[in-house]
C-alpha cells in the first residue's frame, strides 16, 4: 500500500516544514544577534514545535549548516567570458563579494562548526564543481588551465582564512592580488 | 581607599572564577558533544551561578572562544634547529598535529564563531608572532626568509581550509606538500 493513498502527502508536507524552518532562521538570522538563537524560538517563529525540529535536524548546529548550505547553493553556473583567466576572475569577484559581507561570514561559520554533517564536504563539493566547469570550458578551448585543488588551495583558503581570523575589513583588491599570484606562478 | 583594604581580594577571586569555569568548560566539552553544551550546564560544573558567567562573558560563544583562545597560547617560543627551513617545518609540524585533531578543528570553530570578539584577531597575532620569531632568527642569520602574510596564505590557510571544510582525513605528508611549495615558490 503507498503512503499516499490515505491522501497524506509526505513529501508535500515535510517541505513545507523545512521551508517554513529554513525561512524562521532566516528571519531570526536578520533580526537578532546569531548567539542567541534557539530551535525554541525558531519553532515558534516557524509555527511548528520544538520536537519537529529536534526530530529532523537533531540539534541547533546542523540546522543552522543546512539553512547555511542552502543558501550556498549558487544559483548558476559560471559564466563564459571566453578565456580561463576571465572565468575564473569573475567567478571569484562574486565569491568573494558573497563571502566578504557579515552574512557570508554567518554562513562560513554555520557550515564549519558543524564537525558530525556531512555539509562541510558538500561546501567543497560546491565550490570544487563550480571550479570544474571553469576547467572543462579551458579544456575544450584548448588553453593551459589549473587543477581544482591548486586554486582552492591558492586563492580560496587565503581569502576564507582571512574573513574567518581576522578583522581586516577586505576590499576587492585582495582577490586580484590572489589571482594574479594564482596565474602568474601556476598557469 | 584601595578596594584591598576590606580583605577582598577581586583579582585572586576573578582569577579563581575564571579557571573554574574554564576547566569547568574543557571538561564538558571532553564528555559532551559540543552543541549540547549550555552556559547553566558550565555554571553547574563550575560551581558559579549562570549570572556570573554572563555578566563576565555576555555569551555562549565568547566564553568557548575565551578558552579556546587560552588553549591556543603556546607553551613556547619556536625552537631555534639552526636554519629558516628547519624551523619553520618543525614549527609547522607541530602547528599540524595541534589543529588536525578534533580538539584542534573544536578550537578553531569556538574561535572562528565569535565575530564580535577580538579573538579572532588575536588568534591570527598569535601565529604572526610566532612566525616573526622565525623570520629575525633567519634575518640574525643573514638567511633568506618569506614574510608572515605569504607563509600564512601558503601554508596556514590552506590547511586550516582542508581541516575546516573537508573530510579528508590530513596526514603529514599535506603539511610537508605544503611546505615544498612554499619554499620551492617563495624562498
Amino acid at each position: 500500500m503507498s503512503k499516499v493513498v490515505a491522501g497524506l502527502r509526505p513529501g508535500g508536507r515535510s517541505a513545507r516544514i523545512q521551508e517554513a524552518v529554513h525561512q524562521a532562521v532566516l528571519d531570526l538570522q536578520a533580526s537578532m544577534d546569531h548567539a542567541q538563537m534557539t530551535i525554541p524560538l525558531i519553532a515558534k517563529q516557524a509555527g511548528v514545535t520544538p520536537s519537529t525540529i529536534y526530530r529532523r535536524w537533531g540539534c541547533l548546529a546542523t540546522l543552522l549548516s543546512d539553512v547555511a548550505l542552502a543558501k550556498l547553493q549558487p544559483d548558476s553556473m559560471p559564466q563564459d567570458y571566453g578565456s580561463f583567466q576571465a572565468d575564473l576572475t569573475a567567478w571569484f569577484e562574486q565569491y568573494f563579494e558573497e563571502y566578504s559581507s557579515e552574512v557570508g561570514h554567518h554562513l562560513l561559520v554555520d557550515i564549519s562548526s558543524n564537525p558530525e554533517s556531512d555539509d562541510r564536504e558538500q561546501c567543497y563539493e560546491l565550490v570544487s564543481q563550480q571550479l570544474q566547469v571553469i576547467i572543462d570550458r579551458a579544456k575544450q578551448r584548448n588553453e593551459p588551465y589549473i587543477e581544482v585543488q591548486l586554486i582552492i588551495e591558492i586563492i580560496i583558503s587565503p581569502l576564507i582564512y582571512m574573513i574567518l581570523f581576522s578583522k581586516k575589513q577586505l576590499e576587492m583588491d585582495y582577490a586580484h592580488q590572489l589571482l594574479k599570484r594564482l596565474f602568474e606562478d601556476y598557469l
